[in-house]
């Protein structure tokens, strides 16, 4: 199976995409993690980009913050699937991040999930994964009917309490 | 190879949702168009959403204006990967289908583009086809090294304009 | 009496949903609370909506976070009266929610109250059914009275303590 | 029938307001229509709206831009739903309009709808008035029945030209 | 001398109040303080504002949170300056109110200060009665020159530390 | 009669002011106009505002867009009410001139109208003026009645073309 | 004299760059022109980046739209002063760019101007090489003159049309 | 070596100005601190700005937070390079000090870092001295390669936890 790349523009990230490490754990896709900074380490953060697809990875999720250049970093040195968390810093509730991650300009796509939405790029790793991967997409499927049954679980007990 | 189905919420996404079309056009990628609206067609764009990988999508690319849940409901009935084309209306800029596409809670992913950004949602999902085609891989390689000399060409001119 | 139905989109949302059940309850309308996510539980949403009417509901306030859907994905399938209460989640204030929730599209009208507005949503559904309900919007009335006099009370002490 | 009140702050809104009147005419719902200004003509609103429920009236529709303060005027004034129709002015996009109608203080609630969203106001105060009233509900589900024809027949012309 | 009212739409508001109400105290210049809502009790707000002038009242302030309507709903009554406080609430950050207050339409002018602006708001109340007392003149320029010192002592203390 | 400052930033600033001009000279109220610039020619914004007083100014407008620095230097130096106008530029749609305008620290304040809101800027001040002005005061009561009549007119002629 | 490098991230940002290019010829500063696109031609970028200092640049200019990577990709790979333009692009008014430019984190600064603000950029630039250049800081100053002389002239013209 | 000046607008900015001290203390650059208001100390403000130059200064770091005018105020007196530093206070997260310290009108720049970004504020002027200071580029230089350094250390630390 291919790997995920899972790269965060800085240790500060990672309680965030500690819950992408685990989602795609969860899933027993291999993962690597790494920590390249756009601005401080580029050429690391080029040169895994470049040799991701002959590496055996099949998607690579990228987190930072403020202006956050590392997904659009990443995806300019290889055409595999890019994913962007956006993360919430400081200031300005991650809008900063959110718009640095998504408004990328026409040739170089980065597929952004919500503000610190580690667990759903880890997701749509596994979506993307699972497009050529009929065992894992079945695996995905469950994990949504699991998720649906918690909601009816949560249900069922909210109409317990309120609805006599 | 599997199709992409375009998805937009209405026909006056067309003009916007075009460049999604024939950029996939372009890459000789199979794909199927269709206006489903979340909130007037919602059977219909469940309907299509819950049989896409078994009709043989790929991955579907949704297009919508101002409080847009396109994206969201089609992820929301498949685990293939979503993205999502936040369109500009006539008010907010955009800013509006953008957060309402991209701060998707945990569980259903959406890959969000930027506003207007089609062409992206397009070489985002050959990339995903990708991940898996390595003749595909090779084209988006390509399509790039275009990209970089058509903009060392217009630097050629400019420098030659400017720096004498 | 008509029923009101008062959905919420996770059980994350109970603490604000719960002033709109108080409120309900200290005017005596019968209501149903219900967990139904628009995106993982959309079948359930969808079922409840079609039936709210016949199964004697009045209106229906719905209320969730980020990427609020889920009253969208309610009136979609009802022109019964649909509230929507858009939650604060962690990042962005309540401004995704906002959007998501207030900027729909034409045809299928959501009525949005305030960011974490449950009171007001109860207010709101308490007074659609007032319309055809002369007790009830003799309640109302008598309520706006009092919340009046608690606003004349508080002035009364403001106007002892700093205008001697 | 009850009829519906539909009041602008300007003539300037009338453009946007229209839409309303259209709407509501074409579902053979009496309205009225009239322009009073939350601070010009601040006791004639007051008026029209304290009385509003003895007139006859059974929900009204209040459109204004800016520093939007005429659907909470309105609402300070009457018990019956009160829609408020955020305007686009020349400035801001309408979110000056948009926050000043939609974030009313706990008690007196306004149904806000879009930005410049005069249809789905008239439609929300139909819904309101087909709570009690079969009929109208019946008609309700025939707009949307034709508003979802009308997609799916866009949807085949979209299909005819792209999905050969 | 004429009195300044300062007006608070909850008593919510009365923390931040209070520093207009300690600097209008400081500077010797009678007020008087009410609690009135622009949607609980307008009626007693209106009654204020429209006998304000013959009361003796040179400028009134007004604080307000969210759809801040107070200020507004008073200049609405009064051709006294109205001075309109944009009060923080639990969310956006006092944006909403902020553009509630100072978007006025043309006609109705609201001098608006700063979010939570409380003691900006009474120095400018205590401007505009300066304009026809040079007493008051003296002592706001004196304020002034307090001020200024203050800082400049700082910066006294501020250079021994660092520039040595 | 005290005169009232009228100090743009710019000369591009003047299609906006031009309606605090007009104001002013319809209430027979008289003006002096300025370009000063806070950056380009601090020193004479400076000059300017310390002798406002006692040059027989009672009030002053600046008017200025982007980071509207204008009515804050003014203000820096007199105790004189100190109104800004926000102007809108290219970019932003004013709301960097609004922030910059409004959110004066504490001990500075300036009186802030709407964007682009001269005509408001006029009528404040000539407010201000009319606090010690019993006449003035008359006049501006006066034309909020013709401002209430051509509200009540426009409002005749609406109801005659819909309400029959 | 040490050069200063323009670079914008494609030829659509010429309109806007222009004005740099023709405020540093106008201070017979050399500039050198180029177009390299943080995500298409990255290697050129950074190639051009890393040799900048030794090839007689003394700062660089970049200007991008959208998510705005240049300037800080440049900065990445360089201790000269970078300054970054964030360009306004058909969507959110510039807003993406100038946080993708500004919100830096710790360790990599770029000097940002406002949005569009390319003449400012030129004139920092010249700063820059003027703390070393008395002739250039004489020059600078005199353009400072020059500035403050035409405020001052359109003052006169203002001055004499309205104020008789 | 030419000197540094650290101004801010209160001495509650210090905990954010403390960084940029720190920063350049740490690269030996003589530095100055002070206190000035652009509001309330703006002669002194404006002294030391003309005189900076002469003093022998080489750039300008001027923090500010709120309607943040220091650093344009601070430019407009010197053609020296203006640093600004927006500095978050206690509502609107900073957005209103970057807009008001970013947004320069045409002729007068101000270097803008991010929102508190006091550290690269302080690298930014080392930078600008550098440019005529090989050793003190050295130094920035080795700087950078300790920054990476640590990346790739802490890029070591979570490669031995994560990737086995």
């Amino acid at each position: 199976m291919k790997k995920i790349g899972i790269i965060m523009g800085s240790d500060s990230d990672l309680p965030v995409v500690k819950k992408a490490i685990d989602t795609l754990s969860a899933l027993c896709i291999p993962c690597e993690v790494h920590i390249f900074s756009a601005h401080r380490t580029p050429v690391e953060a080029a040169e895994f980009s470049k040799n991701a697809r002959k590496n055996g990875f099949g998607a690579i999720i990228a987190a930072a913050g403020m202006a956050a250049h590392l997904a659009g970093a990443i995806a300019a040195n290889t055409t595999l699937p890019v994913i962007g968390i956006p993360c919430k810093s400081t200031n300005l509730d991650g809008l900063d991040a959110l718009l640095s991650t998504v408004q990328m300009p026409s040739g170089i796509p980065v597929a952004t999930v919500a503000i610190d939405g580690a667990k759903n790029a880890a997701l749509l790793a596994a979506e993307i994964l699972a497009v050529g991967d009929e065992a894992l997409a079945q695996k995905l499927d469950a994990l949504r009917c699991d998720g649906a049954k918690q909601v009816l679980e949560k249900n069922a007990k909210i109409e317990a309490e309120f609805n006599k």
